[in-house]
């Protein structure tokens, strides 16, 4: 146990060096050093990849497997070892020469996305993309037998669950969503027109630090900085980073997610010390992850209770922009519901209709229903059945995310998976915690935090997502919760 | 030819992502990360340690011997080999027990001596420091037979480097350096009393970055941050790395450390991109290095014609300080002559002396010549002859710098050694460039910077000191030139 806690260590160091390298790339690396850094991340990744699947690695999970029957299967070191042994059977099975080839053709492939984009040409993209859906087939093979070709893609951001149960999800997701922006539509539209303003970046940032710092941001382990991308990061338990971005003219955008990423860093910084050095010090699973960062950017960050207690200070600070809008207007101008084209750009109830449109899709690639040729017809048709609008171009459309390009098939439906979890666990909290209206109202979060750390953070990895949702909600991941957040809130804003 | 540059490029990726770490930690890393940067170092540093003694490259050196014996001696290939193989064998001829006793007993010495130095209390350093040197003893035996004990130690950092050619210089050197201070002492002291006064740091901050863009640094390939102590770092050719502080009441730290480090930079950035990611990019020794930064520092920073030049603008930044302050004061305050008790504070005069005690006592107790319990009143009885002063406490003497609780032994003598370098090419730049003085009062150093690129930056590692120095100059490393400029400057300053 000893030997395997050391050489995981040693992974999860070079998991850290090159998370700090890739944080320096976002932030402070002076142009020219994209190359050198290039080659220092390829090495690193090459170097963890051989110790991953070493031989080493796989006698010491063998020789366990007795040690292990001994153990509470909730213990740390049975969850360890059984997380352990999922990476190294997972890692093991994939050839070397296919993990060559997926990097070579999903760095092309996101210059290529990147120009195709600009240039508004998908069919430039085109022949690189079919290339990387094919290598994704190939990394299925993989793992046969599968129940569905999508399963191990999916698999890698949420350990354990199904295409079969996401499709159950999504299917019955969709058409109540759909029916609730049908009404919202009938209803006047909201104006929001003060975000489109210039909010200074200084009060931005103080405001975004200020909340933090309530939120529970403990500085001694953390920071944020600048970086042209939002991004959380970590480095350790004790290291955990975050970054903001101005953009000119919406005073939503760093606001928003300052609150989106210290939600991410709140569960990282959460970690069970017990953890560390080893790769259950992570998330449960991307939609575990989003259903954090979504819970304290939307529920919390978005919640008329939040914004009574911060408006007056947010007011002030902007005086010239918000000096005559009452919080009541502001309140509803971030939460103006109107189908968009940019998923980035979505709002609450327009949200998972992007990400459910993008998941169909890819699906329907992956299973060869759909030719990559037909996709942006696709993505354009089912825009106009879902969110009733019809992009203008592909760049708009069918290219606007980088996903695909880097070959993450499998991700997207965590963004959606992750805002219903948020729900799910939101009703608990609210059960738990029967006065937490009145504490965000007071600027607390204090009982919040504790209650997530308690529930969720300091678990790690330790369970899967279904089990982790089940265990501290009653349910597996479902669209209920969801529904029920996104009816009552937007009823009362609209006047449905 | 191929395969070593693909291990040597790994190698030199390692060496990158190390630095990245490094830097890191001392600017931004939130104190809590100190724990997990520990590991994640120490894990890169035993990859790259495994990587740099296996048998691997061992047979890739044995098999390119004939290769070898085809190429120019002066090309980068074969100086490439060279320097592999010198490094492989130094390497390899070091037990694996004695790198981890080393390292362990080190990290102890440095929070001893920490300890030791705020409590002015040589004797609780003594044990450790006693078993330090003892592993350095240990560590020349590895490279037996050797002319002399330290030259292992001086070798690590000036590359055939002996010990009596070093005797040598600095027994030259000596007596005229004191008898310099002797003939300064007797004459009236300068007024440097504005130079302790509160210089704004953004003032201080933005002329820094000024004289950097006029030296000729490139923001696309390097940047400048704060940190506790300053230094260069380098992650490879096109991204170089300065730090700087602003230290209350000490207008002089600032201005000064950021052409000292610039000067470090500009090497790194100057190296032969033919030369990336191997061990060739790097600077020729210490030596070397520091005869860039202190140039940059002293030849063209504390010079009369910079002050010309850069006075006004500097002035006017801090008028409240320098107001009335004229040119000719303000030059003759930064260059005030005054033995002291703080090497890092010495001036140009004073500052070799600092350095030559060091290297006495170091080699005396590797010698077996002095006790360690010896060192404190060795330190004080030499502070006494060279500079006139006796330091109060251990604190302020012997106990001052970190550099001997860290094994560094050998570095020492490379900070004078490159004062030295320094002059003589100094007087082979007014030679090549007899406009030198015109273009730096005009603002103007593209033509040094082009010379030194030339002469000096862009062979890298290729070339050991004393054989660089002697292609650049004519003579090897001696203590002439420097004296000359000493002499020169101080003759006009102090009317000698």
């Amino acid at each position: 146990m000893e030997q395997l806690k050391a050489l995981l260590g040693e992974i999860n160091d070079l998991v850290g060096a090159e998370a700090v390298l890739g944080w320096d790339q976002q932030t402070y690396m002076p142009k020219a050093g994209a190359e050198d850094r290039g080659s220092q991340l390829a090495t690193l990744a090459k170097i963890r990849h051989e110790k991953s699947t070493c031989d080493e690695l796989g006698q010491l999970l063998d020789d366990l497997k007795s040690y292990e029957t001994h153990l509470d299967p909730d213990s740390d070191e049975a969850c360890l070892i059984k997380l352990a042994r999922r990476n190294y059977e997972k890692q093991t099975k994939v050839s070397a020469e296919w993990v060559g080839e997926f990097a070579k053709i999903t760095t092309i492939g996101q210059s290529e996305w990147e120009k195709a984009r600009a240039e508004n040409n998908f069919e430039a993209f085109r022949p690189v993309l079919e290339q990387i859906f094919e290598l994704r087939r190939a990394y299925a093979d993989f793992f046969k037998p599968y129940d569905h070709i999508y399963d191990p893609m999916l698999d890698d951001f949420e350990p354990g669950l199904k295409t079969a149960e996401v499709k159950e999800i999504f299917s019955k997701l969709r058409p109540q969503q759909v029916e609730l922006i049908r009404q919202i539509a009938e209803k006047p539209e909201i104006d929001d027109s003060f975000v489109y303003l210039d909010y200074s970046e200084q009060g931005q940032w103080d405001f975004g630090v200020r909340v933090l710092n309530d939120f529970g941001f403990d500085w001694n382990r953390s920071r944020q900085d600048k970086s042209a991308h939002p991004f959380t990061t970590s480095f350790g338990i004790d290291d955990v980073r975050i970054t903001t971005r101005f953009v000119p003219n919406l005073g939503t955008s760093s606001l928003f997610s300052t609150m989106h990423e210290g939600g991410h860093a709140l569960y990282e910084l959460g970690f069970d010390h017990a953890l560390a050095r080893t790769p259950l010090a992570a998330g449960a699973s991307m939609a575990v992850h989003e259903s954090q960062s979504r819970m304290w950017e939307n529920m919390v960050g978005r919640s008329k209770a939040f914004w009574k207690h911060y408006y007056p200070l947010y007011q002030e600070t902007f005086r010239s922009i918000l000096g005559n809008v009452s919080m009541e207007d502001y309140y509803r101008g971030i939460n103006k519901v109107k189908p968009s084209l940019i998923r980035v750009e979505a709002d609450e109830a327009t949200y998972n209709l992007h990400i459910m449109l993008r998941l169909e899709l890819e699906i329907a690639v992956m299973e060869g229903q759909l030719a990559v040729r037909d996709l942006p017809a696709a993505w354009n048709a089912r825009m106009e059945e879902y969110l009733g609008i019809v992009p203008p171009n592909d760049a708009k459309g069918v290219l606007q995310d980088v996903h695909w390009s880097g070959g993450m098939m499998g991700y997207f439906p965590t963004y959606a998976l992750g805002n219903l979890v948020s729900a799910q666990l939101w009703e608990c909290i609210q059960r738990d915690l029967p006065n937490l209206e009145e504490q965000i109202e007071a600027g607390k979060f204090d009982e919040l935090l504790g209650w997530l750390r308690e529930k969720i953070h300091r678990h790690g990895a330790k369970f899967e997502p279904q089990d982790l949702v089940k265990r501290v909600t009653g349910s597996k991941i479902n669209p209920d919760a969801y529904m029920r957040y996104l009816s009552e809130k937007f009823s009362a804003i609209y006047d449905l």
